[in-house]
């Protein structure tokens, strides 16, 4: 699906989602297209009388961005599958049937997640085991090599799910960031076998006799201590786990900031709690991540993302593309259920 | 239990437990006896030949501090049921059995939290519909007065166990924190009633049945945002959240000192690096907090507890004993089985 190192990767950037719409998405596709000097071509995909007059106004002549023409956008609130019948002509959709027909290499998108998931899976397909896509990746900005999986998408998980989220962590972890030989741990309450709830203790063994490199238990200080590579959990620890530290980046960012008034300048004070803002908000600082599982480069970031996540979001699936990471994923799977199959 | 204004009242302190010993117990009784002005007397449960020496060394004349003599001490690292009864005479045991015979008002220890509760609910008895002690309290320093419950006792719930923790909570906002309508909120991945794992869908109803001021989900991001005042999970999530918080405040702590070299002076660094730490490191700075349905006030703090932190727990102790929060968690769980009663 890749074009040859001399051709742009085709990136589809769904103009009409995230928080701010067309007018920041549009600064993210100049942004994402400056940036990589011939490497990235975006396919800005929205409604063209919201698109096409930000186009003019902020794309300089010559960049290499073309406007889709969509229909409506998917919102949020909706729900994804009602939405995805109703709206067949919306972004997400029309990007991600542009990954399956080979116009685009990958998709990104701060829209709706559980709609650009649904439009996925459909129009994709699910990677061979998998139920559904998977989100993860580093959540603390001090500790970037260590990536938590998973991270809302599937909430109530058996034991064995555990197992294939970190197979997929594995595979991005060494692909992508890496890292030799990822380390797997589970994340629980204790570091003895024993410690942990029944889907940990349940999922054990089945990560003892997995192949992966697995560490054992871990627990929540070990996130930043680098202690795996791969930690795992089910959505909704992942999902609380991510909210209260994008929470806490938020509060000790306005925190420090006023704790650091009087010692040194408004402007230091601000950039500093900024960064610790950042340290604490990856997804929204990397514009986001791949859904894991789907048979195609698909990115959905924050909502909240500024038009520099976005163009991180773009660099995201042009490396996802360039690393070939879809293939990894399905690599690492088959070789888990190779290793597991009795 | 509590004795009249008049006399002081009477903290049985573990001398042997916390990862400093002695050393930093006996430090930690002279500073909150001294602290107290005649309010605390404190009981110094340990090894005579180890507590003695530190007495002597640290505690001036006429000091209200008496050594009662034990023998051992149980380590986190050993079982606790096993532990109880191979050390018959460890100074948890002693203690606890001090608070069931009157001899003291509260007992508080920074030693394993497993046979504390072991001792306590044995010696002491649960309240009633009550399977084990329960922990719980605030745990971001700039949202003081929301209370997280449970934090590890109680790994694996049923639903209506999540609802004895808000009752628990209630109470202790009310009494200790003096909040007077403590909102409740269940701890989950979205606000919606339908959004969250089936612990969580199938405690809701039993929520908006109890008769608590419930206000629905709330999610990470909420904890330090004033929400609810007393949010509530199972002790799984709650334990794993507790130690990233602390984790983080670990090393935000050094990264912020860090980052502010060459801003300020090494020494403010420092003070900076510090408040972040003690921000998100609530027990340990605490001292720790009430072992909750136990039938008798017991403090379990942090084995990291600095004196001044054992000091803060002594006093959390005798708080306790002030506003007499024993009975007040038992009217508020009474009541909640009146009202849930069919």
């Amino acid at each position: 699906m890749t074009n040859s190192p001399a051709q742009p990767l085709r990136i589809a950037l769904d103009a009409m989602g995230g928080d701010y719409g067309p007018p920041e998405t549009v600064a993210g596709a100049v942004a994402a297209v400056t940036e990589a000097r011939g490497r990235v071509a975006v396919l800005l995909v929205g409604d063209p009388e919201a698109v096409q007059p930000e186009l003019e106004r902020q794309a300089g002549q010559g960049l290499p961005i073309k406007l889709i023409p969509s229909e409506g956008v998917i919102l949020d609130s909706e729900s994804p599958m009602q939405a995805l019948r109703a709206k067949p002509k919306a972004s997400a959709l029309v990007g991600v049937g542009m990954v399956k027909e080979g116009i685009a290499d990958a998709f990104v998108t701060m829209g709706s997640t559980g709609a650009t998931m649904a439009a996925s899976a459909l129009l994709l397909g699910m990677m061979e085991g998998l139920e559904r896509p998977a989100l993860g990746g580093p959540i603390i900005g001090y500790a970037p090599n260590t990536v938590l999986m998973e991270l809302g998408s599937s909430i109530d998980c058996r034991p064995s799910q555990l197992v294939d989220f970190a197979a997929l962590g594995v595979a991005f972890s060494r692909t992508y960031l890496e890292v030799a030989e990822p380390r797997v741990g589970i994340l629980s309450v204790g570091e003895e076998e024993s410690k942990g709830n029944r889907q940990t203790r349940e999922a054990f063994p089945l990560f003892q006799a997995s192949g992966l490199n697995f560490v054992g238990n871990v627990e929540g200080h070990d996130l930043g201590a680098g202690k795996a590579d791969v930690v795992v959990c089910d959505g909704f620890v992942g999902n609380i786990l991510l909210k209260t530290i994008e929470g806490l980046g938020d509060g000790l960012s306005k925190y420090v900031t006023e704790r650091l008034s009087g010692h040194v300048s408004g402007e230091d004070a601000a950039a500093i709690g900024r960064d610790l803002y950042d340290l604490l908000n990856r997804t929204e600082y990397n514009g986001g991540g791949p859904l894991f599982g789907i048979k195609g480069n698909v990115v959905v970031g924050h909502g909240r993302s500024s038009a520099a996540g976005i163009a991180r979001a773009v660099s995201t699936a042009a490396r996802l593309c360039d690393t070939g990471l879809i293939g990894k994923l399905e690599d690492e799977l088959n070789a888990l259920r190779a290793r597991t199959a009795s």
